[in-house]
């Protein structure tokens, strides 16, 4: 095997991408045919738009948010609920493991796109997700990726108490050139199942990000698998909030596969963990009540699973770092 | 997220509820269509229901056994063969989640319909589950659930050595309203692997009706997920029965999901493993032999996982009791 | 139950086989329909036949190469990628059940067909696995099994770091009575990540093959599931061949449900595990080495699962022998 031609290759390929929102429709097709099943509620927005519940009024559960996740990555990717030890304290798990991490993870599962809205005097703030996001944000991580998509419909994806306001769906709209009734609208609390469900299902996508924020190059990312124990969810958003943070930051693992120099990998290796960030050491909601609540002042670098291995393809060599800390994650979890 | 309104909507859900028949159709179809592949045997019986031998004379396995299983669960629930510690005795194991716990597990899953019928003055005598159960069975449990079947088929899944005679057919018919070439019936026996696996996934249904027994109000239970391993089959009725229920006894784990206060929920997490029971220590053909066979003089509560966790999702806390016992395992399973 | 009827049909059932290729005719076609999302290349081959690079030129990965092993099992399988313990060094493991493990995994998974062809004066020998097998091969091992595919189609799985070249296209046109354009050759190097995937999830095939070396009939294996870690891609051939043997030889588990009396089960159980070799302790690439590369100087007892439970059904006892050897693995993995 010619491997100059392969790395040219790999490097090149991002303009053969699916179309994200193409591949996600017909998950979401089966999200709406199975609504009675799954407990969420389908309805239809004042714009047209189509709006699926999973957890705010919905009952939702485990499986909705695992639905939820693999729309998220875009019909690209597999998140399977499943049980490692079963004498341990947390032994379900949420694996996830996509053919197009980048793509799938940061193209479309990433919770980037800033959106807002007001209605009733109430304002509406959210950090849309999910294959949308490459129709109509502005991120200029898109620009980075050197992908946009164009579909006939396209589905977003909220951690929200409440479907968008109308303003919202019209930024999203006119944002990705379409009818709002062409828009699906996915969305449950971070406090549901669903919610708790999908966002451990952001593990992979969590160790590619910061593997980005560590400016290692994404096109030498080739493939990933990752896992995080499901946490149990809890009504308060902070507390919510933490759990959610803490199955990756202190339960996640993730396997990342690399083209590149080996050295690099190891470098990626030694800095992705989160233990390699100085706030590591206590559960997230302590962290964020010493910080105010100012979410910015966290360091960036904890985001990130608790261990983590990376292997360079060109040599052969693994490299591995961190570990899963289950006494962070008892003191969490409890 | 107004708390009150959800808890509201997650009492009432009942009446939202899917026909499970209709929803394990596509299932039992599936079944028919890879017979051969899955080796199980579909004939027409005497009165023209459709008969599915899973290990009888056919000789099925452990993938028709997950078949029965997911049918079981009226096509509400996913069923997996999957792997724990590798390095360890048991380390494969059937996990279980299913986005309807109480319906899918209680209201069809449950073997709860008490049916019997002679042929060639040979006694025939079965605990029918899945679907079909809800549309014709008079057990009390679905006034408490306030839910009732009706689909233009009804599939039902007997632990069986022998396809049920005509006399049961019927009485299931009648009850069901539905002429005979309209129902389903899928068997095997406990000794097969299908049936060491079918039983295996009763993990989860066991917690619930355990649950049920200690008078835990089901509407609070919001969602589920539990494993056990899969035991080896024995030919013999009394070891295989012994081995199927140790599975669960002494090595399943539950996860359960449930709205209404913490106290409770701490209180059904103390009483709910198998641990709990005066009867619990032996493996079960063992118990069943010091009781002379007499099933109802064991201490009902002994049916349950061994080790559980029971999350209220109106505090966020988590109550875990029991645990999983692999030296009683061992002794049964060898 | 009557036992003697069973033991009858059990032996009779290979007659009942479906055909590998038919069964495995919409997997190639899914693979297809989703190249573009699992990064695989599909193209016209010069004889017409359909050619798909899963990790040559293509990038392909983990998914390709889960898709590669179900195709290699007919469809008669389950092949999913899955977590064990987070903590470990290797946590994430390919998990292989199948419906029909003796026809499966023998009757089409094993690299059996020995095939080579010249092109461009650069020789080019392969051993072909996968349905193909059972309609051109002509190892003996299919009299053994008294099976033989027909289809209209047929489709074969090269470990390999080109296309087949025309006269091996040829070659098995020839030997499967089906034009060129009727086949698809699936085909990854030892060295991509789709290969060792597929590779790893012959754990349960590997089992097998041994089993029928240790001249156990066949006709016994009843069923079957096993599990190994994904073993991380190695440039080099001789190192990846290495590391994708010793994920079997080190890593791999497999429980084998057996009829036929339990003593051969249990020396079954005793011969099975990799440790019964002369050669086992080193890495595979070591070993290979010590032989200066002559593969057949290497004792073929060494292929076969790290650990392993035989369940004999006649009478319900399981054997177990072997033991995971971490130490081993970890050598070769990094």
């Amino acid at each position: 095997m010619d491997k100059a031609v392969k790395q040219k290759e790999i490097e090149s390929s991002r303009t053969d991408w699916p179309s994200v929102n193409t591949k996600a429709a017909p998950l979401v097709k089966a999200l709406i045919d199975d609504a009675e099943a799954l407990r969420v509620d389908v309805s239809k927005g004042p714009l047209g738009e189509c709006r699926i519940d999973c957890g705010v009024r919905a009952i939702g559960g485990l499986e909705a948010g695992r639905r939820m996740a693999e729309i998220c990555l875009a019909g690209l990717g597999r998140v399977t609920l499943e049980t490692t030890n079963p004498d341990s304290a947390w032994p379900f798990m949420v694996t996830v493991h996509t053919s197009q991490p980048v793509l799938a993870c940061l193209g479309s599962q990433y919770a980037g796109w800033s959106l807002s809205g007001e209605e009733n005097g109430k304002k509406y703030y959210v950090l849309g997700s999910g294959p949308a996001r490459a129709m109509g944000s502005s991120e200029k991580l898109f620009d980075e990726l050197g992908y946009r998509d164009e579909a006939s419909s396209a589905v977003l994806v909220l951690e929200a108490d409440n479907p968008p306001p109308k303003a919202l769906v019209k930024q999203v709209a006119d944002a990705c050139k379409l009818p709002p009734d062409r828009l699906t609208f996915i969305y449950a609390p971070t406090s549901s199942l669903a919610g708790n469900v999908q966002i451990a299902a952001r593990c992979l996508e969590v160790a590619l990000h910061k593997t980005h924020e560590l400016h290692y190059p994404l096109e030498h990312i080739i493939d990933g698998i990752a896992t995080a124990p499901i946490p149990p969810p809890a009504p308060d958003f902070i507390a919510a909030m933490g759990r959610t943070n803490d199955a990756i930051i202190y339960g996640g693992r993730a396997q990342l596969y690399v083209s590149g120099d080996a050295k690099a990998a190891k470098k990626l290796a030694d800095e992705l963990p989160s233990l390699k960030s100085k706030d590591y050491g206590k559960p997230f909601a302590d962290i964020f009540a010493a910080v105010k609540g100012d979410f910015y002042a966290i360091d960036r670098m904890l985001f990130s699973p608790a261990k983590v291995t990376v292997t360079a393809l060109k040599t052969g060599e693994s490299f591995e770092a961190g570990h899963i800390d289950t006494a962070v994650l008892s003191r969490s979890f409890s």
